[in-house]
């Protein structure tokens, strides 16, 4: 063991870091399809031990990779054999809910899943929410500036952040652990922070705002038969339930006939077969009202054409068979492995064309052995595209990513919305930066983390 | 005139220039009571012009003061003899708006106002609402993170900005004019320059988000006698309002005594002599339902004893009453001015004991001859102050502030909730700020505006 994990052992103990096997039984992967490479876990247990691992990591001029849930797409927490990796798991606390002034005070490592059940505890709702709410962490929310469901009614993660305490480079900590709702007190900080990806600073305990729980909740699966009623209906119910809409998400056939039919997982709650099938959500305070008004909407939909067949959910299970469908990774990634997952966002009006290019490229280039399934947060602009043809080989990943990113740039798409860049897209990234922002974007780097130690070739490339 | 003013003449023509007693003709202040210092006055027409203007000024290393519509309370535009005042009153255009996008793309002097009756014309709302809307520009609104009237319901302007497009110090244009809703490639700039007040960028064009209009809307005004009352009315019609709660503003005694009746520039709807007046003002969709919704729950609230008094708008007329008196500065700058205006925010918990403190203090020190005037937007934790005592002086300015501000360390509040700093709260900066923070806006600074030549000295000393 060198120098410098002897003095980093000092700091955390010798449970504090993980080497050799101890490591390497570790994945570097959400698939757990490959060991990390390590050259050791190094776990603190609050802020001052992880400034003091910093600071020394800076004086041997050691690049770190921060860890939180291991739960991202973009190949952002993935080290290599000359890095060490920072994991947050022994950071969980949940601190402090004050329910008056409704915030929650964590530490960066507690779970997303943990932060929404303390919340509930309360009375009050943590409006993200994701598939993998169990690992993902708070910070690596933070981090990644995650998504999920609910953004079309309560933003993305920035609008859930209040406060941040942030370890810096030189391992100076910057406690910015605001609480107040406004605060033009200066610069607002933690916007930096918030969607780096770990490569400006690392988060280590974090103010979060919470809102009102809802008192009611109704969700239904409809499916419908062509783009254009699609974003009629999206309109259509957009109007009439304004901020109430909770979730507007759409599986393209092929999502639905994949999960909800062929994986044998799910009873399906209605025949496969049409284009799209949709999730809609809302949420309020008044339940008979709300359920009523929910009921009227879709039925109104229906008399006028635009929806083809639905269910309305009567039960909290029957919700949650409806959401287990929407949110089965496991299926999709049993025919879709090896493969690409893609995170894209468009304008709404661009959206049919564009899914039907690169669907139709993709088919071209391999007619007998490709993959295509699309879904996601319609409501957004966002859209996740799962892709493959086999034989798999990284010729064909990147052909792939080509035909996905490529029609981006003529719409003013994003080559991520959630997901972030890490390693996966950082090659991408002029398809929707431009050279100034990207440059911009390299001189936060340089001014944040001179020596480039935190998160190395993540989101820039070196 | 000078080479430089030579030069710039040669890029706005001789119309987008005023000098000497033009120059002198236009205010200093919000106030109109000093004139403008400024060497000139430089007026660009769009943003190759304001490009060619920074490049130019950064090679002569002459500072610039960017202004919208000098309505900013912080002396955030002000310039001195040695500065050029950059003007955007010639870039209003408002030059595209995409009902289905949801979004509009304006140049940077476009007014609030003129961007809410452009979104109003397309069924859509810009939910950005303040007193000054018909002089404040959007650029403005950026430049200090504008909030205002809706903020409960919409967050602050931070929220309502996809996209920007930002002259850097060295004459670059930073165009960064997204319009998806959630785009995580990369770094979210524009987050760096919103709130900045001028000072790491001149915003030249936006592009905004708009939200669906409301098709209800019902408005109160309630007397309520004691400040746990106030706090436990704004629980009971958040947890029964909801994400339909569109302003939750409080007026002190004082504010209402002043305004409402003894200016004479008002119908006063109830009585003077309560400890608060509270306008309430929920949005929605469904007519019929949130007006008996509205009524419903203010009924329970006055049953619940939790109200002393209650006027419900019957019509647009009496909504428009009821605001002007919560809008209605020009009446309070009679009593106040000579004075000083605070914005305070922090933790509705502590803001009983805040307020009754800073008046005792105020009324202790200048027992015959002070009037303190409270009133803002509760709901936010946000609070507007007028001070004055006579007769005023720096010295009675001073200790006035350091009334005000001194508490606010202790409760984790901010100086500034919304006006932002400018020069008025920069010596202010480490009550809501720590060190750590402030070094790493100056560092920010720094690499922005090497040579400190945008709005030098703003919320910053230098």
């Amino acid at each position: 063991m060198n120098d410098l994990l002897t003095q980093i052992e000092n700091i955390v103990g010798p449970e504090g870091v993980l080497h050799g096997d101890d490591a390497r039984a570790r994945s570097g992967d959400w698939l757990g399809r490959t060991p990390c490479l390590a050259k050791a876990i190094v776990r603190p247990e609050n802020t001052d031990e992880t400034a003091a691992i910093v600071k020394l990591c800076n004086e041997h001029a050691q690049p770190i990779v921060p860890a939180g849930g291991l739960t991202g797409l973009a190949r952002g927490a993935v080290a290599n054999e000359t890095e060490i990796m920072l994991s947050f798991e022994r950071m969980k606390a949940i601190e402090e809910v004050d329910p008056v002034g409704r915030t929650m005070t964590v530490q960066t490592g507690a779970p997303l899943q943990a932060v929404q059940e303390a919340a509930g505890d309360y009375n009050m709702m943590f409006p993200i929410d994701l598939g993998a709410r169990g690992s993902a962490t708070i910070g690596g929310n933070i981090a990644t500036n995650a998504g999920g469901n609910q953004v079309i009614r309560y933003g993305m993660m920035r609008n859930q952040v209040l406060g941040l305490e942030v370890v810096l480079a030189d391992g100076a900590v910057l406690s910015s652990m605001n609480k107040v709702l406004k605060n033009n007190s200066g610069y607002d900080l933690k916007h930096i922070f918030i969607g780096s990806e770990g490569t400006l600073g690392l988060v280590t305990r974090a103010v979060l705002r919470l809102s009102p729980q809802p008192k009611s909740e109704n969700t239904a699966l409809l499916a419908i038969d062509d783009f254009s009623k699609l974003t009629t209906f999206f309109e259509f119910v957009g109007e009439r339930f304004a901020d109430t809409l909770n979730a507007f998400e759409v599986m393209w056939k092929e999502h639905y006939q994949i999960v909800a039919v062929a994986s044998g997982r799910h009873q399906a709650p209605m025949e496969a077969g049409h284009a799209f099938y949709v999730v809609v959500e809302t949420t309020g305070v008044d339940e008979r009202h709300d359920s009523e008004h929910f009921t009227t909407v879709l039925s109104e939909a229906i008399e006028a054409g635009l929806v083809a067949d639905a269910v309305i959910a009567s039960s909290k299970a029957q919700r949650g068979m409806i959401w287990a469908i929407r949110e089965d990774i496991e299926a999709l990634a049993a025919v879709l492995l090896p493969g690409a997952v893609f995170d894209v966002s468009l304008p709404i009006s661009a959206m049919d064309a564009y899914t039907r290019t690169i669907t139709r490229e993709i088919a071209a280039a391999w007619p007998d052995n490709n993959r295509v399934v699309i879904f996601g947060h319609l409501g957004d602009g966002n859209l996740h595209i799962g892709a493959t043809a086999s034989p798999w080989t990284v010729d064909v990943h990147n052909r792939i990513e080509n035909i996905v990113y490529g029609p981006l740039a003529a719409v003013g798409g994003a080559i991520s919305a959630e997901h972030g860049v890490g390693l996966e897209k950082r090659n991408f990234l002029n398809i929707s930066r431009t050279e100034e922002e990207i440059a911009l974007m390299r001189m936060l780097k340089g001014a944040l983390d001179p020596k480039n130690l935190f998160n190395p070739g993540k989101v820039l490339a070196i």
